[in-house]
């Protein structure tokens, strides 16, 4: 239980801590493209100056493109319990930039939610843990239990090669409980803990034709154009029933035990209310499944962008030298990412067209993540946000992935606890993303208590 | 025949021709692109600037987006012949610029060739026409015939409205005869008269999923995709064997004859040669047709490219609102753009998954053209070709699509005479696109005497 001085303490200051993430959110620190480098290392860098302030050690450490931010608090002392705090500083490209209402990169509060793109992917709420942090520093002096935060600016990549950083910093890494808040309640009102994460395997699929860019009108009947053939691979790629057509795809994934058919069914989901947010009838993925089902715990396979021949306005009709599809596969407990590639490339070689060839470049992957619902540390987590929240707490799958909750489990060994505090409909990775103000400052009491609680153990 | 008059001159003025050739060069009139439409202008008034110049009445005519160049030279009087010449001083794209050479609007000299964009389609073609003229202008005095120069600047974007044009104008462009001169040589070596082109139907198929682009974790499996349907539905489009699989599709289209099989496959086609340049097997299009075939007398459907989702670089993995593709059909006599239109629309409507709505939209049409190979104007362009080049002509159809010829043909009641300077490899709408300089500069001598027979009939 929080003491009333820190929840005083955080009613007094919300109209700073606001302001302060406003300055966090300003940063264009879009990972995936290169003219925003400065940008990622701008905000890496305010964000370790916060946490020195607040008596941390903290450093950015070089990696791959954009820092670690790694940052330590130990004054708890040998005895005490150690936490790792994970969030990622990067951000989705914003586009497309005429759909959102204000300025992707200039935060505003409308209608009680903070808009802005990272409000809550994931920038609001990993400030929240540092909020709470400076709020046990400021009313009790000390923290209950030592803390280690880790800060990565590639998760909206795919978090590529995070694996090989937390295998060289095992030692400044290792902690007892591990808490990311990079997911959402499952409904507004209903506080949730995911425990299972679907991974991906995001590639780009090219196929290449004759040396140059063709007229249409002259050589069109005499070649393969690589567009018509990548669209007739992608096509391939999903049987009429909505399956993922790729042979051995789903061949290690678990099958929905009656337990969890019976449990998702009872949450409160309206197949109604979730269509009219989408603006479409939620008919995708495989028939036969329901639609919790398919988020949580069937794979998918997606297509993003189709790159070669003509993009622009107008018209140029042109046969392209080569085409280009970035596709991503999600995948459910217990498939693996290098299986999933290898049937990736096998069906691309079986598919490619005479007169063409293909390759597939690998750029990302992460497993998916399964944990125990039970554990002591859940059991603090449930604790933590139903005192934050006054409200009873779900358990839940989540469809979307976050590379680092395998690696923890797997390479740090540390049990991930995964509650996150966004709302379903806060528009991620979409214009107009958003983060309720119910959810940030209640974000920040769930996790000064989860601390407390976690002391405890 | 020619006069050795003007054989001098034009020996004599080659590298004046050259030089005036490229300014033509330099404009980067890029009718599908807005941000050149003041290029487009400038263009056209230095092409009307030089024919004023030589004695015409030249007129900008505004028109849609880009005018129309209309001259007239009429000193012939009432009793000669009147000759209309067609060109388009518009350009394609040059993208993908980086495989370029040298940049495409600052024209060069290279192993005998112009390489610019536009060098060989089509403003070294029209050029070649007004150097003609200037020849006969400067050594005879006069024109044997009197000259209607029509220059329109949308080709490339499949001159949409040109047939209102003509049919606004009937009276000013009354002719006997018209040449057009936006083909090429069957083979270097072998001046050829195009007797027949296809005719082309672009379109653009746009499919509309969710609201706003979702995020392919959170959603992957509960929404249909729009990339993945359109791809799905773009595959449908044609069948295992190659041909195009829309209803209908090939109801109109006129068998080719034994004898024209027969004429073509005594041609000097290497198909080795042509798979060479291609880089690429020439495997496209339907299994059961030669390649000659293919290209002159079967329709095909080409996917110029996809709009939708992230095409940047790096990852973006969203499931997108919307997905456009740009595609057109190339259709060979007797197909009328109007019944492909509705074919494809048909296909559309029963091949839309539900959670998709589907628009298409019309960007341009041109009818197909077949014209007598044996009609006296065209004994007039053998004979001026022939004595040009030194070779005897082939007579060839053209896969490629030049909408004004089936106008000139139906609107305005003229037999065109299809005499292009092109040759096969010229990078047509492609990058490093050239003009030889023995096909420009033997173009000017065909030309000039071609308007000299022409006279005499």
């Amino acid at each position: 239980m929080l003491t009333e001085a820190v929840r005083e303490y955080l009613q007094a200051n919300r109209r700073r801590h606001l302001q302060e993430l406003f300055e966090l959110l300003r940063f264009a620190s879009i990972s995936s493209q290169d003219e925003h480098e400065a940008d990622c290392l701008a905000c890496a860098k305010w964000v370790a100056e916060r946490l020195r302030r607040m008596g941390f050690s903290a450093e950015l450490r070089p990696w791959r493109k954009h820092p670690v931010v790694l940052a330590h608090h130990r004054q708890a002392g040998p005895a005490a319990r150690t936490v790792l705090l994970y969030g990622h500083y990067d951000v989705q490209p914003p586009d497309p930039l005429e759909q959102w209402h204000s300025p992707p990169f200039e935060p505003v509060v409308r209608d009680g939610a903070i808009y802005a793109r990272g409000a809550s992917d994931d920038k609001g709420q990993f400030f929240a843990h540092i909020k709470a942090l400076e709020a046990l520093l400021e009313t009790e002096g000390q923290l209950p239990l030592n803390v280690v935060f880790l800060l990565e600016g590639e998760e909206e990549v795919g978090s590529p090669e995070l694996e090989q950083f937390l295998r060289a910093n095992t030692e400044d890494l290792k902690a007892d409980f591990s808490i990311i808040s990079d997911s959402d309640f499952f409904a507004p009102g209903l506080p949730t803990i995911t425990y299972a994460l679907r991974g991906v395997v995001h590639v780009e699929l090219t196929v290449h034709g004759p040396r140059v860019d063709l007229h249409s009108g002259v050589y069109g009947g005499a070649v393969v154009n690589p567009l018509n053939a990548l669209a007739k691979m992608i096509a391939a790629m999903h049987d009429e029933l909505g399956k993922v057509a790729l042979p051995g795809f789903y061949d290690d994934v678990r099958p929905i035990s009656e337990a969890e058919r019976r449990a998702w069914a009872q949450l409160p989901f309206d197949e109604e209310r979730y269509a009219r947010n989408l603006g479409t009838e939620p008919l995708g993925g495989e028939r036969c499944y329901t639609v919790l089902e398919r988020l949580w715990a069937r794979p998918t396979l997606d297509c993003h962008g189709i790159v070669g021949g003509y993009q622009g306005p107008g018209s140029k009709t042109v046969i392209p030298a080569a085409a280009t599809a970035k596709i991503s596969m999600r995948l459910v407990p217990d498939m693996r990412p290098e299986r999933v590639v290898e049937a990736f490339e096998r069906f691309v070689a079986e598919h490619t067209p005479a007169g063409l060839t293909a390759q597939v470049e690998v750029k990302a992957k992460a497993a998916p993540v399964l944990v125990r619902p039970d554990s002591p540390a859940i059991a603090a987590a449930k604790a933590a946000l139903a005192e934050a929240f006054s409200a009873p707490v779900a358990l839940a799958r989540n469809g979307a992935s976050v590379p680092i909750t395998e690696l923890i489990q797997r390479v740090l060994d540390i049990e991930p606890i995964m509650m996150g505090f966004g709302l379903p409909d806060d528009h991620l990775h979409s214009p107009n993303e958003r983060f309720r103000l119910e959810q940030f400052y209640g974000a920040i009491v769930a996790s000064a208590a989860v601390l407390k609680n976690l002391a405890g153990l």
